[in-house]
């Protein structure tokens, strides 16, 4: 029987758990699920037979390596920050490692460890990162092995709402982490463009936008995510004259959010003075001037140069940030986690919505008879009663892999991501059984 | 004898050094300047009979704590971030210490040994901050010995050009420090206006700006500085509902400076692909969107909205960020380096220039008989040919602080920093003999 360890239980892990249960007895798997709340872990295994639900905390180093050193595998669905701490009792003990997260510096410095020690640690295994890279990688080696040169290459990915469920002003709910979507962007992103490197700072991202048509699931809007460069390398496409990478909106969105941005509302470094007893309007006041004659709503809209009467104002105003009643009732909290506890309450996702993944890759290429054309893959995933798409769209394709890893047909060592086709191949034919599929649209310029 | 020693032997540092030189027959001083160039140092000294210049590193730890022990006080002129290296010393043997940099946590934190081995380690000796705190607080402290209530406080400070020297479309040369000019501003300003706290980003702290009129030198703006919550105790001003401490330009300055701030230039947190052999033209491209029908100058003016023939534009054009022979030549370089660079040339003080200290402050307060009134006190010096206002401001006050101590007319142990008539009131009295006179206005609301 080989010992299968699940570190972190939480709601995004459920498709993930369930499929490797699933497959447990035909593979003869034992599955330990770790989470810091026993009751979190109890409810994944639901009783399973092969099964059973742990506590489990991190910072326990000594329980850490006991449960990594007797398991053939193990998959870390912690924060990425925890990896490391699991990683290294991995190579320790020779065990293979999966994670969803992106390679940090300190995960790629236990490459040659693993590969002395034959195991793989392999990363970014999820949706994004993950079938991204798969889906875009099969689309790659296609086109080279065509002879075809790619001149430009965007994708673009979102967790969003499902259209039955898209029923607030923004056209937006939290199907993910609130405050890593808060956060977003607060970084420099960087791109290129024919051959020209383009860097847009966060104050200005959000107007950075790009529209894009995805099937008939309408218009969305994308903003450009951190850094695109490092990609080229990482998809064999060192010297691409276009590459951007990033995120879907629905559209008009990026226009409202741009607005808490400008305020400083997103800015998560300094406490504000007094948080706890502030109303959320006095909180909004604090970003403008003062002047005793004019409403918040006037001088919003003054120093933003939004008309009052606009569809942003409407906005702004459905999400709570005039309300002069609502005390914030956070103790010395930053702006941001003041803005994340109004929005938590408005973008709720509540228990009969459904969410919805959209990505899109755009490339463009030249034939080697020297046509150019455009290629668009793209994929929709809707949610379903028991199981989010952003559940299922992390959790099948790593889960997948620990499958492959445990059956032998992944043979790949050291630190991996699913660039390979001995990776992507398989895991990209199987998800297809769960409606992850991409449908491509060509057309010559 | 007593021993001064002074590490640091910069431009800024002359008034300072010079004054001491001139002051160590009569009160029988020796001093010890030392900079990490000995030629420096040996400038500075000028072959004072009282003094010697050396060769120092701040990092060569056993060789500062042989010179410390030996001093009777120490002068830090180095960057702020060294002087802990410093202070740690001096409270190990007894040695007092003047700087003229904001206390910082980790001086903050050797009060406790300084009060017990009774010395002082006196910081925020110099201009701003400096004579912004002792010529403040003596208004302040005559106006609560009137019973006056004060309502509000604003100040401001600025290092500009000299009107016969201000011959360039900013109004505006490197006077200080051109790195710190460049990153100036790069927290949220936090301040408070009739009671309501108000936070501005960074990226919106150009367009903040109020207008002030200082004597007959016209108009100013000022932006507001970091933080200014913090002195409210600072000048035992805890429940004032107006103040604000900011930074002053010439007029216009601000919205120009602006652009550069919306575009991205004056980030320092990531480095620019092929820095070294790009061109400005390039490198303002690059933070603008691809687009093959249009100018770079087209481009930026219609993405910061502003008329292309406005003076603003002229003020970019002169700057030269849209030169295309000009190549970058700096080998990954942040966009704040980049700009450093060529901001370096445009804004050079020449030779023959003259610089000017302007500072402002502006007190509303009500007297005990309910009369509503404004004090305006204005402090103007113009730099000399052989001695700027900016190190004679700095320089100078730090040095009657270094006199008074040694004479033991300072008797204040731990950290300070000259918020106490017995530091302020004999510096801002010596001071006057150098043209440091503030110039009262009051009027009756």
């Amino acid at each position: 029987m080989k010992k299968i360890l699940i570190l972190g239980a939480g709601l995004s892990t459920h498709s993930l758990i369930n499929f490797l249960l699933d497959n447990s007895i035909e593979n003869d798997w034992f599955i330990t699920v770790g989470d810091m709340s026993l009751e979190t872990a109890q409810k994944a295994v639901n009783n399973h037979k092969n099964g059973i639900a742990i506590q489990f905390d991190i910072d326990d180093a000594v329980y850490t390596e006991l449960l990594v050193k007797e398991s053939a595998l193990v998959v870390s669905m912690l924060p990425a920050k925890f990896h490391p701490k699991v990683a290294v009792f991995c190579v320790k003990h020779s065990v293979n490692l999966v994670t969803a997260s992106y390679v940090s510096d300190e995960m790629q410095s236990f490459d040659k460890e693993a590969n002395e020690k034959g195991i793989i640690l392999l990363n970014e295994s999820g949706l994004d990162p993950g079938i991204d890279h798969m889906s875009a990688m099969k689309i790659i080696n296609k086109l080279k092995s065509e002879n075809a040169q790619i001149t430009a290459f965007k994708s673009y990915t979102g967790g969003l709402v499902a259209p039955k469920s898209d029923n607030n002003p923004w056209n937006y709910k939290f199907t993910w982490n609130p405050r890593n979507v808060v956060l977003a962007g607060q970084t420099t992103a960087k791109f290129i463009v024919n051959g020209q490197y383009k860097y847009v700072p966060y104050h200005r991202l959000f107007e950075r936008i790009e529209k894009f048509e995805v099937l008939d699931y309408g218009e969305f809007e994308g903003y450009p995510n951190r850094d695109s460069l490092k990609y080229r390398s990482v998809y064999g496409l060192d010297n691409i004259p276009t590459m951007v990478r990033g995120t879907l909106r629905k559209t008009g969105y990026c226009k409202t959010w741009n607005l808490l941005v400008q305020l400083g509302m997103t800015d998560d470094t300094y406490t504000v003075e007094n948080s706890e007893t502030m109303t959320y309007r006095e909180f909004t006041n604090s970003f403008l001037a003062y002047n005793n004659s004019k409403t918040v709503e006037e001088k919003l809209a003054e120093y933003l140069k939004i008309p009052i009467d606009s569809y942003e104002m409407y906005r702004l105003k459905w999400v709570g940030i005039f309300d002069e009643k609502r005390v914030i009732g956070l103790k010395n909290a930053t702006p941001a986690q003041i803005l994340q506890k109004l929005l938590e309450e408005k973008f709720r996702f509540e228990e009969d919505d459904r969410d919805l993944i959209v990505m899109q890759h755009i490339f463009e290429y030249t034939t080697k008879d020297n046509k150019h054309k455009t290629l668009k893959s793209s994929l929709v995933v809707e949610g379903k009663l028991n199981e989010s798409a952003m559940s299922m769209t992390v959790g099948v394709p790593a889960a997948i892999a620990v499958k492959m890893i445990l059956q032998g047909k992944i043979t790949l060592k050291g630190v991996q991501i699913p660039t390979k086709s001995e990776i992507y191949e398989p895991i990209l034919k199987e998800l297809e059984n769960y409606g992850v599929k991409f449908i491509e649209e060509e057309t010559e310029n």
